[in-house]
């Protein structure tokens, strides 16, 4: 079973780095080792974290609001409930497990809650240690039935797209588009956005982030969308730069230059190659046009269970590709006062070269 | 102008501490004092931070992607950009504004990152503390502008119930109906919902967190919906359950008592009332009718900026109400392999008692 195999890796991590057990509390990292799919409020509101221990069985503790889908969707677990907070339970836990040294995920526990942890630790005589990443490098290798997900997801979003796309018109505010993108989302089958969809016109799409106001679509200006859904727990990301009349030769002259150093970066991308390289392929060609400032962030980023996750495309990643990485390439030009052209594929690593998810890609090419 | 006055406070507060400076990463605290609005993608990566020295002027701190609308909303700050991340923007900075000890928000700062903030503390000689709800605790007395914003949240919440509630019918599924509330929220004017919501029908309604499925309304069932909204930043939160048909007599008797236990903390609340104090009296109905055991949550929260804030109305919250706190009054009783029944309004407390802020609260008198 996909699960228990998962978890199987992660303990022979931790017996590795002489931890007794690990709690897992980043929400993807939960789902990815046990399926279970509930949602948190925020960190600070957790709808569970797992107990792994270094060998025997694992646990999933969660509080009273979220027992059924616990034992509907992660029954083989053992499933601990916390009525009197965690911490209280874990008490009551460690001890009864033989866990003397405990990982936890330092880079998605608040650090108020470390420091309640280390108070138990020094008095329950539990060595408590920060971890960072132990089952994200697990997940930056996609096996192909995450892929295929992955893919669905991606074909999903295209789909959803298309059909909006072709709805745009004239004196519709962003904020309208960007309403019917995640409605149309939902109505085809997605979970729900996998991030706040940007529709930016005219001078906003200046901003790498912007968020769709009641500003209107008028002829011949950028139009940015910048959309993604999750389906099955996997997301998508794609972003797509056009205009609704003519664009002007300033708009394809941009366009044109995005789209050269997004396919150089695609090109460059194999198991082997540094992150870094792949950025730079594509920031070398926007700097050489005379626009390496107007580039303001990174080439790219994975894509999984999270929108945003390893391995990231940016010049301080000197780490190499693995085959079975899926990652976005996403080059960006933006021009405070006129707007910007950002284009977003996502694509697997493989081997010898990398496989495009996106089918519709040739859709940029003007 | 408000966000000076509530920075004035908080730097007060700093003053009285012996803090030089307060680094604000937590979301609804940035924007609480800023005006900012920009969304962050978990917590994890931010859309910035502020940096409130204890005397002279606060930065608004964030990257170039979201420096315009940085300047657009918040341009009474000054706007610093970390182009190579944040530590190295503050290894500048500290040491320029003179800050010696610096604060930074615990509860919402990842322990991998306080780890590197003493880091850097110990290499420039700044005294790095950790502080737990500064703003939290300004944040939880909503003055009267902030009142009024709560009041048109719920009351767009309760026009979007009313729209759907009369197109809602056997066979429908959870997942559709959901979808239809969260696409009328932003059709009406909504900026998003304030959390996933909740569509629970037949003994999915037992549990208190369901995510909406493919499940369909069949006749005298119980229907639960918990769903709220974001407008103009602040958050509603409501929960109905009714039936389509005819509700039975263990849903009337199951309804009318939570309605009771809901009614009765409502007469509790006022201003010097001990939060626990309310949670008691609501749980003491439920408890004196055998269903103790099946009202497993506590009675509410306080919703402002987030959904979920202070004040808790908590068994273990001893702390009294205070006059201009909005918290949510919703005690539910859930039977496995039943179903359940949860009811939910808004209230704000003041000197003599509380007002409600939803409209159509006697809907819920069956």
């Amino acid at each position: 079973m996909r699960y228990l195999q998962r978890i199987e890796k992660i303990q022979a991590v931790l017996r590795r780095k002489k931890l007794d057990g690990l709690l897992v509390s980043q929400p993807e990292n939960r789902r990815y080792l046990s399926g279970y799919s509930a949602l948190d409020h925020g960190i600070a509101e957790t709808a569970g974290l797992l107990l792994i221990p270094a060998k025997g069985d694992s646990w999933l503790l969660t509080d009273f609001r979220f027992k059924l889908q616990a034992e509907a969707e992660a029954g083989f677990l053992r499933i601990g409930l916390y009525p009197k907070g965690l911490l209280l339970l874990l008490r009551e836990m460690l001890p009864d497990l033989g866990i003397r040294t405990l990982g936890f995920e330092s880079h998605y526990t608040l650090h108020s809650f470390a420091e309640k942890l280390n108070g138990l630790g020094e008095k329950i005589g539990v060595r408590v240690v920060p971890t960072t990443d132990l089952v994200e490098k697990l997940r930056a290798i996609k096996d192909e039935d995450e892929i295929a997900k992955l893919r669905a997801s991606v074909d999903l979003n295209e789909q959803v797209f298309d059909e909006v796309y072709s709805s745009i018109h004239l004196g519709q505010t962003e904020r309208e588009i960007a309403l019917v993108l995640e409605s149309t989302m939902r109505r085809m089958g997605a979970q729900s956005p996998s991030f706040d969809t940007i529709v930016a016109t005219g001078s906003n799409s200046a901003l790498p982030h912007a968020v769709p106001g009641p500003v209107t679509i008028e002829r011949d200006q950028p139009v940015m969308i910048d959309m993604g859904l999750i389906l099955d727990g996997y997301c998508s990301d794609m972003t797509r730069t056009f205009v609704i009349g003519e664009p002007d030769e300033h708009f394809l002259t941009i366009h044109r230059l995005v789209r050269r150093a997004q396919l150089a970066a695609i090109e460059t991308i194999r198991a082997g190659v540094a992150a870094a390289k792949v950025d730079t392929v594509a920031r070398d060609i926007i700097a050489a046009a005379g626009y390496g400032q107007a580039f303001g962030h990174s080439l790219g980023h994975g894509v999984g269970l999270a929108v945003h996750e390893e391995p990231r495309l940016s010049s301080r990643n000197g780490k190499k590709l693995q085959a079975g990485m899926v990652v976005t390439v996403e080059p960006g030009i933006y021009l405070p006062g006129w707007g910007g052209v950002r284009l977003e594929n996502m694509v697997v690593v493989r081997a010898d070269g990398c496989e495009l998810l996106n089918i519709n890609s040739t859709w940029l090419d003007l």
